[in-house]
């Protein structure tokens, strides 16, 4: 945890700004959140499944946050929420505001004079603005960023230190982007010539929309022709690829370390699990679910599960359903060849 | 696209300067390439896939190029070319030439006295240019790169901002780096010893030819005693880790994602698709094509396409499936044991 | 190999300070660790895998290091020792210490007032470290770094160019940290309400053992609540991504393109191979070895070799044995109807 605690809040000061209802002790205050294992009585907890149930015997904590069916069963003061995960990320919302560094800028930035920049703004040391940029009020520009020439980036947004966002590029408000994440490279485009690769130029931008969050050493091609579009809300985790002329839809959330080939969309309020695949030129649906380790190699046109992954056993066991797999085909046709057989057999004796 | 269009250019002087047929007017003037989708009057699109045949019939494109098959077939002006995607990127290179900062090398950028810099370098600023490294002439270093101690950089390459190259690596000429890209870490060389690990110094570099493009924060391990070797016109997309005295062929090309275990050796002209994995000290013949999410685990001495990807479907048929795949071992005793018994009635019938 | 071969040391002066057996000369001098296949008259070979015996027979080393087995049966001067390929880093060590920068700040390095930088450190041009920032004695921190408000160092940490250390993140003595790699960047913590992602904080840490080496654009993620613990001993490859809240026990090691899911903790001594993944909330008990490019979905409760790769093969005999797979559940279904039918059978006869 961090190394200071916030000021505190009371519960009931709580209730009154976030809502839901409060069993217990208005006046209790608390000064952080914290998970109900290692929960002290100055802080407040969450239990958002129920699997849990055990810890929150046993925690510590001043008070809980809990869902509907745990009201007024518990002895601890508890506020009732109709979404406890949520409810609780707005509560430690209160506790922890983003990072927001000082308004300013800092002497050891090559800010070109062509760049504008709205009010609030701070661009931290050795970060650079390229000609013609926008960077929107109340922006952070974390140190040994790049922003690229013409690139525009939308009010509030924080860039953490060592982005790098290739020219023309456009961000929308309250983005967040991590460190090491690069915006706007070239996507792979190549041409066989003979026997050599020609580069396609990549001319098309990034687009990515508000309340966007992209994690550490994600990267996001800039378009082959036309854009690369990341819509309203989308969450990207770390070390996630997202090729060229790519479409993510609104509120769609990616986990770690997926890589989305060129030219394929992404519906809407879709969640992909880590380390899957999506194939090129493909098409999936709003609210599509993908587990982990998926290799997508079709459009997906229906919302529901969708999963591909090589289910791990011991190796032993392993090395032997794998041999068989190998024959699998065979097996197949072995297992027709039975069933003709025996086919032949009943109408022999009928 | 880019916010400013590029001068025109008329269809006769592209094919005065790249050859191809022209069906048309050859005065007609076009200033951009597009796609057939979202082309206008003032633009060139191309066909390389008669998949997207309906979108030629609809498209607002001044011009096209075409393969042979379609020569005189279009009412529009065309450019009938033996490979339309080739030529595309030909015509679109004319429009986008890629970017070439002005020389010069910017005040907040650090040089060793004892770097040697070619004619018309461009050094950004923030970028660190270590002691005996050398950068070719029309070399273009990016803001907050790093070049190590001794490394050398051939002519005309293209270093991102961001990147990484680590002391005494060497790169060829016309490279591009894009940002992120981290080029002569140290590979992962650990000895057990007791209960400890021991790290075995990395003494060999990374030597990379010409004309190999390098995406963004893909990483390319220095050798643990000899070097790790890109050859020449070999392109990597983004987020690719190239493992410690890896060999990758000439004109090879890798798709994003692809982790390529330590002395591995790739082939020429091979394909490898996104997220793959080749394990450690294996051998990959020329041509050879690795489809994506594959994890090869041998040698490949022949041509031709290798696959390995675990088919995906719904959750619930994978479920089925997957449960079935962990006795599919004993399902082959199973039907074997079947066959036994079919074979034992026969005799025993005869 | 490096431009530069170390000063020579002779056979009876590697033995005196490493150990193990001289069988030969030991007046006789080398200059550097070599591959049995490159190695010249001045340096010094090993080998750790009978796999290279011919390759020993056909060496110019001028010695070579070897197990027991092998004692006395060489023509050659060579080393007897216990484990070859540990004694080799050690001898690969004297020649080959750690690259290690003078101390000094950079006039162009950025260090708060309120940072506490140990004797011997080196800062290197255009890093920045944060307030209240502890740099141990005798680090490097690489040009371009960045290490936040109250972060933590311990003694001869060498941070290579290029790394970013978020706020408050600790890491521990003699720890390597590659390029690119981004230690304490937020875990992704999303809350769905209504249909809008709340962000949740996280307000966790990052603390890193002693002994710990981290690869190339590696990312750990800061704590949602409580720290992410990374243990000693601890060796991380290239492009790993650690989740939120993750803990990995001491000595383990991991190879590049892992992803571990949040909460999950990994035992110590293990060793995980490359693009595997650990999903979240698991644990994996100590002495655990994951093969290359297995998800692991379930909790590991006993040491051992799991495995869950899909075997690649031909794309051909993929297709057939693929498109079979898709229907293992239907065939596991047929084969138990045929053993009914023939059990009937047999109680018919009977």
């Amino acid at each position: 945890m961090q190394n200071q605690l916030p000021a505190p809040l009371n519960l009931g000061e709580i209730v009154n700004r976030l809502g839901g209802e409060l069993i217990g002790d208005p006046g209790l205050g608390v000064r952080q959140v914290a998970t109900l294992e290692s929960a002290t009585p100055d802080t407040i907890a969450f239990l958002a499944n129920e699997r849990y149930l055990a810890q929150l015997k046993a925690t510590r904590a001043g008070a809980v946050i809990v869902g509907s069916p745990l009201r007024g069963t518990l002895d601890m003061p508890h506020i009732v929420a109709a979404n406890p995960y949520a409810y609780f990320a707005r509560v430690s919302a209160l506790f922890n505001p983003l990072p927001a560094p000082a308004p300013g800028l800092h002497p050891a930035a090559v800010i070109d004079p062509s760049a504008r920049l709205g009010a609030g703004v701070h661009v931290g040391p050795h970060a650079v603005i390229g000609a013609g940029a926008e960077i929107g009020g109340g922006c952070s520009i974390g140190a040994g960023s790049y922003i690229g020439d013409g690139a525009s980036i939308g009010a509030d947004g924080l860039i953490c230190p060592n982005v790098t966002v290739y020219r023309n590029c456009i961000l929308g408000d309250r983005v967040i982007v991590h460190s090491g994440a690069v915006i706007g490279a070239d996507g792979f485009g190549i041409a066989m010539e003979g026997e050599r690769w020609l580069k396609v130029p990549q001319i098309g931008r990034v687009r990515i929309g508000s309340d966007v969050e992209i994690g550490a050493n994600t990267t996001i091609d800039r378009g082959a022709i036309d854009d690369t579009v990341i819509e309203d809300g989308v969450k990207l985790d770390n070390q996630i690829q997202v090729g060229h002329n790519v479409r993510i839809g609104a509120h769609t959330a990616i986990a770690a370390c997926v890589g989305i080939a060129g030219s394929s969309r992404i519906g809407r309020f879709c969640r992909i699990g880590g380390a899957s695949g999506i194939a090129g030129h493909l098409s999936i649906a709003d609210h599509v679910e993908i587990s982990a380790h998926t290799l997508v190699t079709k459009s997906i046109t229906e919302a529901g599960t969708y999963t591909g992954a090589y289910p791990f056993e011991s190796n032993r066991d392993w090395r032997r359903n794998a041999a068989s797999l190998r024959k699998l085909g065979e097996l197949t046709s072995r297992v027709r060849a039975i069933e003709q057989q025996l086919q032949l057999r009943k109408k022999g004796k009928s």
